[in-house]
């Protein structure tokens, strides 16, 4: 393992992607996402991904200096087109113009058309819940899990992420995907040779599987079933058809540098709390999340999340020496070197 | 069994409901969402209600001649007072002025304040998307559920509601609860004196329990673990503590006529498609659905309740004979008789 500083991880990998393609403003968003999902315990959304994100936009799949266009507007909707570039500027500059909007219409919706990974969901939300404002946001993304009594994957693990401010210390986040579990648990299996629970993925035939073979070739099962599915389908309807977007199973590979574009989509929803509760929200909030914590054994969401976030901030980050040194052989093929 | 075509049912339910202080225009809304839910086949949202929901207007728990009030308003924010009355009219009021809103500015989220019971929350929505619009639909309800790790009741069982608007047919509308199983399963087996599945039920003390009573004195388990709490929490927020409503451990039940009324709340996002998809939008929905209904032995959630509908307004709905005996009790204790 090598220890970066935030600031020494972000400049790495800002360095790798303006090696491949992508403009200084994309590739400080995206540096800036990869290094805080790996701040926040979130390896799988972190910098892992970066060299497939490099190549992505060196090969023209993503388009590394798409600069996110609004494609329609209200009052309290905005269309972003993402131009199939990387996602994270496109979420963040339609967050940025909604907050306005939802200020003074009370609401505002945000569909992000052509876009790729949203990274952790939860952080755009509390970037807006921040603002004081209650924010949801939803995301489809490639296909992996199929229809209710289906075979064929359908939904990608849509998550859901929803955002409130707090009366002190920062915002309630939750952040979750709609399968049982996430396939990189299955890959792990596969990875140890070890079996995996029934319970967790079908294979192609739609059967229960414990074989993580047939499970990565198969579809992984919706939390909580049938419901689960449902949730998904709703998911894939908010984020991809609402969005003029690619459904799970029309949508490329996140990390395949070859074909098309990913295509798929985003939409959030921000409200103002002060609109439907006036002054009390806060204070009613405070009430139910108290009585939450004041039984024992539970804990709120998220508060994992910024307990790494603070350690990472104080001791860095640790990336291992195979990804460090990927990272530094492609710094050093810098044109500028 | 006694056979009553849903409009002779529907003048049933508003005389008894008339002759316990409910204003006719209220009797209407709520016998009108009874006989719905009974005529969808879902009898426990039906006229079993009733006669619990006249008692509570009779003794004034829930003020029958309620009108709902807007209590604040944006462009695209309306927070409606139910004032203690049935939900049904302040939900029917408030969704009919957010159309409008939603049409122009291109969303509007509806916030329900001192509410009671919801009733089936997919016809609200159902009812949005007949207007072209998407529609998301939240309430909380009577602490059923802990939160994860707990043992006390927070949240109720928390439904999710989803419409949209099809090329053609009614409405795709999901509607799900967040309990892993619906409280009245339980009730169901203690009547029969059976034993509830592992997975179901935890006791008082928050362990799982398969004894219906043990049950009944403790939580339901939430849609898939963890993350069916964590949705659970979401809901609560935007259904109770975003529109200054009581949460699920602070409302009294829906069915008891004593005690102060429940005062718990409802939201709702209404979507102009047309805003986000542009023209696509039903295309694209198209395609999804199709991607879905084009494997074996898939259905798409909600199509039993239509097929359910129609029969019912064709052949009438069964009403039990003991609660017939009670409705035309009631009906002929009018003072008008």
């Amino acid at each position: 393992m090598t220890r970066q500083t935030i600031e020494q991880a972000r400049k790495l990998a800002v360095s790798v992607l303006c090696n491949s393609n992508v403009s200084q403003t994309n590739a400080e968003a995206v540096a800036s996402a990869l290094v805080a999902a790996e701040a926040d315990g979130l390896a799988s959304h972190g910098l892992a991904r970066l060299i497939a994100y490099a190549d992505q936009a060196a090969s023209g799949k993503v388009d590394g200096e798409a600069k996110p266009r609004i494609r329609d507007q209200a009052a309290a909707a905005l269309a972003v087109d993402a131009g199939h570039g990387f996602a994270f500027p496109a979420i963040r500059y339609g967050l940025e113009q909604a907050v306005a909007r939802a200020r003074s219409a009370g609401s505002c919706v945000v569909g992000i058309s052509h876009s790729h990974h949203a990274g952790v969901l939860g952080h755009h939300v509390e970037a807006v819940a921040e603002q004081g404002l209650v924010a949801l946001g939803f995301s489809n993304s490639p296909a992996a899990m199929a229809p209710w009594g289906g075979r064929e994957g359908v939904f990608g693990t849509n998550p859901i992420a929803f955002a409130s401010p707090r009366t002190s210390g920062p915002p309630l986040v939750i952040d979750l995907s709609l399968s049982h579990v996430a396939r990189g648990k299955v890959m792990l299996a596969k990875q140890r040779g070890e079996a995996i629970p029934e319970g967790w993925a079908l294979d192609a035939e739609g059967r229960s599987t414990t074989d993580p073979d047939a499970a990565l070739v198969g579809t992984m099962v919706p939390l909580g079933g049938a419901k689960g599915a449902a949730l998904a389908l709703m998911v894939e309807i908010l984020s991809a058809s609402l969005t003029g977007s690619n459904h799970g199973f029309e949508a490329s590979s996140f990390f395949d540098p070859k074909g098309a574009p990913p295509g798929i989509g985003q939409s959030f929803v921000l409200i103002d709390p002060q609109r439907l509760a006036g002054p009390d929200f806060l204070a009613r909030l405070d009430v139910l999340l108290e009585a939450i914590e004041g039984q024992p054994d539970t804990r709120l969401p998220g508060q994992r999340r910024y307990r790494l976030r603070a350690k990472a901030a104080s001791d860095g980050i640790d990336i291992n020496d195979s990804l460090f040194a990927d990272i530094r052989k492609r710094v050093a093929n810098s044109p500028a070197h």
